[in-house]
């Protein structure tokens, strides 16, 4: 067993809870004594112990001269729970190794300062690339305020999302459809534009073997087309937020469901950027959007989104709406980059998971 | 080892033939004495020895009383070689073990009742589907007299194979471009558009670090627009036949190139149809076509692309052509299905290779 081993285990333990601990970044822990662990723990949501803490208790006398392995730099403030900096200090530990370090204003070297003024080796570097990757949506929420976005799409092999009818039930198989569920549920919140309302009613809900959680969904509806009867206002399945523009006097339509809440944006701001605004101060950090093509290509045409899972059924439907409609791309040099991270094959479809290129524009 | 070791040695040396041996199949022979390989081959070209005789001149003495592992039932008919049936016969060989069988009419069945006549010992169905696969060609040619398709395209993400403006140079890197010219090695002929010439100018050859063979070229150009200028009419380096509609008179603007022909398609006949019926009786039996997007449709929407090479680089380009143009698809039931083979990266890009699904078509 290495130290690599030991942050791998715990780097497994934290993307166990993915999606589930916004505002906060996702934290493994693991605590080894004399080459065995006695300690392991995760962060499990906001407002609960530290994964620190989990580890600790859990080793409880066998931490005294223990290693403890952390994903994250151990927070340094009193939040929601105490700093988790005094907890490894009292409980004895020799050495604390940390991977990513946490740009949060409140730690960003604090939680390793003070662990060294107790005297607590700290060993930086271990598993660093992986664990910044696995944090990337809670470094782009302390950095902007605003929702990392991942785009989710699904088209045929020439591109298409609908045939130019707009059928679009299905292009992939139900594996692939299946793999989205998993998506949902490791996001804050699915937004789609309100023509996919509209055209296919979704639920936009979390269906998965062992059940999941339902993320908040939000609906891009500048002149309020959504009407009552749609499944995302009835189903009383997770909250709704509806995003009009300057349409206060109409929000009544929708003031018996609980559950929905209409926010009207001022006509002379961003439409776009103010909506990410609103969503990062409701503590959204995992932003899945859903489409249709309408709203992903303004995404994409307005720098903002982070990622892609494009899903790709082994079919050609011919003309019909593609991922990105924009006109202004004249020249291939001008189009907008990715970098695929992997690719698999779900039954007969295929699964690229690519990041947005964004060398340059941070 | 086991007798599918050595038939897969035998269709690995077979292979490295792949395109060469047209209108013959890719075959090869591994004969073993006493545990040890004694004689390997392949059929290397058209009127060149066959696998059989290679590994059999190899072997020598050994060959009494030796297997030998073929990937395709020996031919019992005089072509351009005596009948392998003979010379296996006369080598004193024990047992043949065969892969596929051999559709052609000259065979089918009758190297089998030759060796088994003679005393000698056939066991069939080893490696049989990877062989079957491996000359999808041959027998696609032997049952259609005409070429087996494969589409080869390069697009983004989006599905685009350019531009809106037409611009193309270059949507993949460099590494799949380089993959293209492996294909080529592999193909009778590659078929193109008069607009492809007239925009791109391509030379249509091979060029890989070892060199390689360069296909025919075929130009669709009904109304012979293709320039004298154009490098696939100057270079010299490999034939180029043009098919045009009913415009025999003006061939002669051609006739000082050695290695060009025009070549007048009626107009009352299916021209497509048409192209694809010359093509065989010439012997061409692996077309790639590449494009661009109207001759990749007509392809797709007549039902002769057999498969497909993708080329998807990780970007988004906005509107210009895609890989199918037709207006025909309204439902997603409707679209043209294909099978994925396999997928990988080439750098940046990835290479999906896949199969028109033709059940129930033939």
């Amino acid at each position: 067993m290495t130290d690599e081993t030991y942050m791998k285990l715990a780097l497994d333990l934290a993307r166990t809870a993915e999606g589930h601990t916004s505002p906060n970044p996702i934290v493994g822990a693991v605590c080894v004594k004399d080459g065995q662990i006695v300690g392991t723990g995760m962060h499990v949501r906001a407002g609960t112990p530290h994964a620190e803490v989990h580890a600790l208790t859990m080793a409880g006398a066998q931490a005294q001269n223990a290693d403890l392995y952390v994903t994250l730099e151990p927070c340094a403030h009193t939040g929601k729970t105490p700093p988790c900096t005094d907890t490894i200090i009292k409980s004895g530990i020799r050495r604390v190794f940390i991977a990513s370090l946490d740009p949060n204003p409140a730690v960003n070297g604090n939680g390793i300062r003070l662990l060294r003024a107790a005297g607590i080796e700290v060993i930086l570097a271990i598993c660093t690339k992986e664990a910044d990757f696995s944090n990337r949506a809670y470094f782009h929420f302390i950095k902007h305020g605003t929702p990392y976005i991942t785009l989710k799409a699904a088209t045929s092999l020439d591109g298409r999302l609908a045939t130019h009818t707009g059928d679009s039930k299905w292009i992939t198989s139900s594996h692939a459809r299946s793999d989205v569920h998993t998506l949902r549920h490791t996001h804050d919140a699915i937004l789609v534009g309100v023509n996919t309302i509209l055209q296919d009613n979704p639920f936009l809900t979390t269906r998965l073997p062992h059940g999941g959680k339902n993320p908040i969904r939000i609906i891009l509806d500048r002149h309020l087309r959504t009407p009552q009867t749609a499944n995302v206002i009835q189903d009383n399945a997770a909250e709704t937020i509806i995003f009009t523009v300057g349409q206060d006097t109409l929000t009544n339509q929708f003031a018996k469901y609980p559950l929905v809440t209409v926010e009207s944006i001022p006509p002379d701001v961003d439409y776009l950027h103010e909506v990410l605004k609103r969503l990062g101060k409701r503590g959204i950090m995992k932003l899945l959007v859903e489409g249709g093509s309408q709203v992903h290509s303004s995404f994409i045409t307005a720098g903002l989104a982070d990622e892609l899972y494009l899903y790709v059924a082994p079919k050609l439907i011919g003309n019909g709406p593609s991922l990105f409609m924009d006109h202004g791309c004249t020249r291939i040099a001008e189009g907008k980059m990715l970098d695929i991270l992997d690719m698999k094959t779900l039954h007969e479809d295929v699964r690229i998971h690519a990041l947005f290129n964004k060398r340059g524009d941070d």
